[in-house]
């Protein structure tokens, strides 16, 4: 058990998440292929090439995801009840095939549920490539609290 | 090209999409390697077997990211500029391996920009198990005008 319970999060820490990924080709094409998404912006090169972004461009859902996925360890790895929701989800600027991607969240607010049982906990995740911004969105947990 | 252009989509029309998908057990394995997330409550069916779900659960970004690729052909297959945003990102129920998910999309609201150029549309998805909701979003888009 790495993740955090809900006693462990305070409002206003960051984490810096130590694992990046290199986003590949296959990756994105992969993604594709398992949530059937055939949009050729993310899949057909000659398409993509006429469009403003020139080539293809990673699906922002698979950008999502990672950074949700690099969250995990440092927030609640076996430590959850449920995602609650994902809200303002965000792609200010596209990510290409072999930019490497890295996340942090930041703890934005947390509260105990009616019942005293559990808690729910609010972060700010962003995903940058460099200095780039390339994704961001609000998650909220549903926390188990520490095993007394 | 599958998809509508900004003049197509008026808003209150549902579509129903025809692909579906039943999830196996390797989706959701894969997807959790494909995001670098190691969430037990995915992966580990000893740990999930003790939570309140009794089993793993399907990764919830999976079961969003599968419903935006069914909904693709019927909505921004090749006309999109950008996804803007996802708001509103819950999963009121979970998905288990075996489950097979439909998905439909309603258009609720669109807009010019402000030169005239492209359109934003938003769209609110769910995603369905028999009459489960698994999942529900809204979805907001630029979308191309139309070639003159």
């Amino acid at each position: 058990m790495t993740g955090r319970y809900y006693e462990e999060f305070a409002v206003g820490t960051t984490y810096e998440h130590d694992k990046r990924r290199t986003v590949t080709e296959s990756d994105n094409q992969r993604f594709c292929d398992l949530t059937m998404n055939q949009q050729p912006l993310h899949l057909d090169a000659e398409f993509a090439a006429e469009t403003e972004f020139g080539e293809r461009i990673v699906n922002g859902l698979y950008t999502m995801s990672l950074a949700v996925g690099l969250s995990i360890p440092d927030t609640t790895d076996g430590t959850i009840v449920a995602n609650l929701a994902y809200d303002d989800v965000e792609h200010p600027a596209p990510v290409y095939v072999g930019d490497t991607l890295r996340a942090r969240t930041t703890v934005t607010d947390k509260r105990e549920t009616s019942d005293g049982d559990r808690g729910v906990v609010t972060m700010h995740v962003e995903a940058h490539v460099g200095d780039r911004l390339v994704c961001s969105f609000d998650r909220t947990v549903l926390a188990r609290k520490r095993p007394s």
